[in-house]
């Protein structure tokens, strides 16, 4: 890092080819949420509890749509700057394909707890503009609070379960930050994004201890921990 | 009807019951419409009509809610109320499920143009307090426009398709008039509802005058006709 910049100001410019990435990255991930939530839906015991996934998916697209808009302005196609990163999120989704509706549940909390971890952080290193368009989409998470009394109620009434979903949530972190270090390792520009706050280097491995908290103060939540 | 009425008041009052079981017919009607876009969007040939279906289903979810609000200030429980009217709408969508993309297409248009049709006749006869929720799920509608240049396209490729899609989207018709007499005939209070406005029975008769001349002119914008 460069000792001589000071600290409270972002070394990324708002017009920096980065941020397109960053975009489309979020882009997709709020698409493959959707289409993801809507299919595990169908695990759902009920009718209330598949509208709940629903209306979780729906935001992910109302989420997608301030980014589309975003990136427009910047005169950028998002389908086209996405398809990149498909590959990534298709492969978080793909290995941790919840066979359960509690799974699916606990996956459901945890991604949008982990996105809005991700979102926050990453708003930190950016510049104002732009920081706008990550906390505008960050302000409309926290749809999946319906979750927490279901598994609270499920794990009270089952040890076993309790050890199951607290394996599974483990293993839901540990594939996101897997597929988030192939996409830092083939994007260089979103490293230099990421490593363009006051804390460099310093600042990715705070950021990862960082998660790792919120994701054990969300397990507490559900009562796995 | 009653001769005395005056034409311009609608008979039924704003605490009648049918308008619960209006709202909850429309509720679930979106709540499906929502998962049957998604599964539908599988059959897209491409990420960018995955993601314009997907705006579409979540447009859904937004409906679903103003009529979901609407019926928790009634005090009725939206989930409870809407699950008798889940037969005749699984029904519609499983008799019409499209075995192409471009069926997939002219379903999605015909369907949204048919809600926003009956929203537009029912909110008529409504008071109007209620009548502006109607509107307001109304106003939210129009998400199916990248439908129409697809579909040109195609049909203007291929007289084939056009005769074939000509007699797919009067299947559509078909059915969803047979599921909402259906509807009708299991449903006495949304029955008095439908001829409590002015014209009575006769409005009836006109209504789906009016839904068959405005199918024609989305058939004719689909280049179909």
């Amino acid at each position: 890092m460069n000792a001589s910049q000071p600290v409270s100001e972002p070394r990324v410019q708002a017009d920096h080819p980065a941020i397109d990435e960053l975009f489309a990255l979020l882009a997709y991930g709020e698409v493959a949420a959707f289409y993801r939530l809507t299919e595990e839906a169908r695990m759902a015991p009920n009718l209330r509890g598949r509208i709940n996934m629903a209306s979780m998916a729906a935001a992910e697209m109302g989420h997608y749509e301030v980014l589309r808009d975003a990136l427009a302005a910047r005169g950028v196609d998002v389908v086209a700057a996405m398809t990149r990163y498909a590959p990534a999120l298709e492969n978080y989704h793909r290995l941790t394909t919840p066979s359960t509706w509690l799974e699916a549940l606990v996956k459901t909390y945890v991604g949008d707890a982990m996105a809005a971890d991700f979102y926050l952080e990453i708003a930190d290193v950016l510049p104002d503009e732009v920081a706008g368009v990550v906390r505008a989409v960050l302000s409309e998470t926290g749809h999946s609070q319906f979750v927490v009394s279901e598994v609270r109620e499920a794990v009270a009434a089952s040890g076993r379960q309790r050890s199951r979903l607290a394996l599974w949530s483990r293993r839901l972190l540990g594939e996101a930050i897997t597929q988030a270090q192939y996409v830092l390792a083939d994007h260089d520009e979103l490293v230099e994004l990421v490593l363009s706050g006051p804390g460099g280097l310093g600042q990715v491995a705070d950021f990862f201890s960082r998660l790792q908290q919120t994701h054990d103060d969300r397990m507490r939540q559900l009562g796995l921990a």
